[in-house]
């Protein structure tokens, strides 16, 4: 299989996530990391295999076929417009931008571009099992959903200022998923949402504990709960309710021992983060990645799916703000 | 153990839930089965060892010291008050009554009277002991909640009409749940619905699949699921998320047998229905009443409960008609 | 339906379990109570509404039709043949004896009559389904099997040596649910064991962990498993290998409440002991001996069965002994 | 990390499962892949960056330090005495050999060789919690353990002659497993075996189903349980009893999704096979193989756990044949 050339924007948390399964992938061949901050572009190039480079000159490598955008969240829709005008296929990471009305005036520059948006939890095999099994009709039609994101533990002081906040941060995987599952765009949508996690997080002017009820055309309905606190671990699951049975996507454990005293029955815990808890997903999205770029496959998750899941998100925080439901 | 005298109203299906228990009960003596269905009255009361009787006798009778009410809904109240007036202890199926100022304007007739209502989810084993966890601190403090209740199949036409509707028939349980866990009352309530399971459901101005979220003034969220029809039996769970941790009450199966084939793991179904899910809080809140009568407990669940939950219910179908929250 | 009357040889552990399951079946009617121990009898008899009564006169009393054998090991053969001689229904703890050349001499006398022998675990809803689906084909041909019996604690001191050892004692249950399962005769058999638990139990001549295995003519394989102390309660399982898959009958928890926490998953512990996890297998085995006496059923564990299984008993403790193999 | 350079005997089925490995550890790199059929070699070292060469080539080259050895099974022995005569570290895939009494003779020429044998469940992540828990004294002390080792279907028609038979082919692993957990050396041991699986089987003089008991000194107990055909996928599980609880490592499933519906509950199934079952362990073991040539570890599995682990096979053989228990 041809190696195609590939390069990485970004030398930080999500870079250290997709540049090894860029570098590892049989069909890509990661050539350039590029990151305003030398050292760590060079730590991380040198760990993989490729070279530290300018973002022009990767631009400007004929060779370079495609662009995995992984810079920080403001950067993303520069990065991605820059890879695109330079005729690159663009893997980015979410969200498109924090501003619904600047990624909204920059859609027609992705008309026809080849882009995958990093929706990773689209990727997860429980997940996708469960998407086959509702596809083939194993419940029969679906009527309603939850989807549970509970993050671990708070996230560091200073985070929550250029993160979005909770809805366009955190919700907005639960509210790509929404979409992925339900096979109908919500019309209405109500989110309330309280801080009881950090106090620190209610200052800033965020929340930290929430639950989304999306209502669809046909009447499908779907709760999102959201906690940036769990106590105990990465709790991510899905339950569809169809009109002849439900589906369940658990938390995988860390390991299938149970140990039996007498003071009950006790398994290890679940995921303690999104690195290991996804850690296939990631290796499988970038390996869809290559497909796009091998002109195998076209991008399952494009820049219009980015829009509606940060319009949706918008919504949240209206909805919040005002106290009650919206319509979309 | 002395017995004591009780008296059984409603020879239907809840009587036949209840009857038998208080047969059963060493600390009990069923004596009269009372039903204007006077061949039901016979035939309930003779399987039972009691007799039949009618309503005056019966709360004549000075040996009788308990009145088990299991009459039609909107017979509840009525039979409930006549009993409070002649100085018996009564068990009260649930609702108090579809009508709420009505039930309001009856409470201070119930002051100081023995009166415990059918709440029967608190008496079951596997959510007392989620609630004994909770109350131990095993997750710290509550954040949120989530209750999952959907019946097996859809009710039989005509039922509709003189069911209250689903937040007063059905959803009511769940309040009255999560009233009991949340440590707090709600402050704010938002519910939306659907009809999915039946037309004739819609036709009939009711809804069949629905979502509520409650708010209390310190921001615990809860979040509660109905349907009519799950398809795969009598859903019933609890899942408590706190500040250390989550406590999930599951669905109890059938057996524990597992078959391991080519095609999967494959387990026994859940409970069919409320009958055989339910056996023994049934059997446990006969034994509260019993020992209500013994003077060894005062009853778990009051009057002001049976309020609580049913301005709770209205407040959904507001919320419903209104199509946004409302405050409490 | 007629109550027909019943007399209870015992008032000791298994007089206690089978009494009241005999005194609450609608079709039976327990009238006397029999036990050396003239208080034990009185104090049972007036808990169950019966009568305390002597061994003659309640098998003198024609309205007597069935007779449960509770008394002590040594005492189930003479009571179960005055009563079989009485034309009496007999149902009779196990093991039938603890001397199989005794019991083999007394099997003319069984002839013909209707009597019930106390392996609980046939009337177990979690192994009778798995019997069941092993009957339906579920897995194909059954190829071999394990059986777990892990007692929760060591008996207490006193115990061992009226026992008959640990294979009369308790292995007997596992190997009539090896016959029960295989469906066919084991023909060669090894056991093998250690003193692990308590010396004590070493120091009376008995062991306290045991292996068992079996293979029947066409090369079916069992294993049994057997302790004295689980240390984790009483841990029942059966697995059943097949041509076309697998079998698992596991532990019902005693409740289905999971807690996560940072340290993992925790559930309830399995059932204490043998009470409360065959409560329902009493209940079914003496509704069974309920049909039998009504003749709506043909006793599905007779004498034979228990000369089979003590057999097999004795053949374990040969095998142990000798240090190989033996023959069937 | 340096990538120190290893040469790979055998191209073919566990050649690779271990090349892959060792060309993707960051602390190695594989240089050599050698086969007697060289497109073999050609295809598996093009498709890993390696390049084919002869064994004598190999072995000359002063820059290879270490060997995996994963020629066919008479091989394995002739292949490790040639990498450890030239100086090199080796790993070498199970069995040693097939004869004992070679596979004794040629031990001293081993002595002071870094040298691992490919056990690989030592290096799964389920078995090793349980180990670890295990020596943690989670369970107190060890009294007894089951070791389920069930392929998922019969070998293909010609495997058996060359196998060395189910005993050593097999079980072997099994036998490992014991000797790694036990903490003693079997003192005793008893097999029997059927051919149920496959007519063919028994025709070339081998069995398809068999059960092994262990017991060492202090009178622990072992139970393996075999079969070629479990019909279900491949069943890898043990189960550790102590004095205070039991430990068991189950069946990882394919993925966490139940689907519910009227018919019972329903999960993925087991793992197929070895390859996605021990997909980990085999990586993990290959690591620990780089950590042995980093000087980072001793090998965890030596040549005399090879031997040890073949004596155990052939006195499983011994026994089935002789019909009963063997002292070791």
């Amino acid at each position: 299989m041809e190696r195609i050339q590939v390069a990485l924007i970004g030398a930080g948390r999500m870079g250290q996530v997709h540049g090894p399964n860029a570098a590892a992938h049989p069909g890509l061949r990661l050539r350039y990391v590029i990151d305003p901050r030398d050292e760590a572009a060079a730590a991380l190039a040198a760990r993989l295999g490729a070279e530290a480079a300018t973002l022009d000159a990767a631009l400007a490598d004929p060779e370079i076929r495609g662009v995995l955008v992984c810079s920080s969240t403001d950067q993303h829709l520069a990065h991605a417009l820059a890879a695109v005008a330079a005729g690159k296929a663009v893997f980015c990471e979410k969200p498109i931008d924090l501003d619904l009305d600047k990624a909204r005036a920059a859609a027609p520059q992705f008309a026809g571009a080849r882009f995958l948006l990093g929706f990773n939890r689209r990727f997860d095999p429980h997940f996708q099992a469960l998407k086959q099994r509702l596809d083939e009709g194993a419940i029969g039609a679906l009527e309603s959903l939850h989807i549970i994101n509970h993050d671990p533990a708070a996230p560091p002081p200073g985070f929550v200022p250029t993160s979005g906040g909770l809805f366009k941060d955190f919700t907005i995987h639960d509210l790509d998923l929404a979409r992925w599952l339900l096979g109908e765009e919500p019309v209405k949508l109500y989110a309330t949402a309280s801080c009881l996690v950090d106090p620190e997080i209610g200052r800033q002017g965020d929340v930290d504990t929430a639950r989304t009820v999306l209502a669809t055309a046909s009447g499908r309905l779907c709760v999102i709960s959201n906690t940036r606190r769990s106590g105990c671990g990465y709790d991510q699951r899905i339950e569809a309710f169809g009109a002849r049975g439900m589906l369940c996507a658990g938390n995988p454990g860390l390991d299938t021992v149970q140990m039996l005293d007498a003071s009950g029955v006790h398994a290890a815990p679940i995921h303690p983060g999104f690195a290991s808890r996804y850690a296939l997903a990631y290796a499988r999205q970038l390996g869809h990645f290559a497909d796009v770029l091998h002109g195998r496959a076209d991008a399952a998750v494009g820049y219009a799916d980015g829009l509606a899941a940060l319009a949706l998100a918008e919504a949240c925080a209206d909805s919040l703000r005002r106290g009650h439901a919206v319509a979309l």
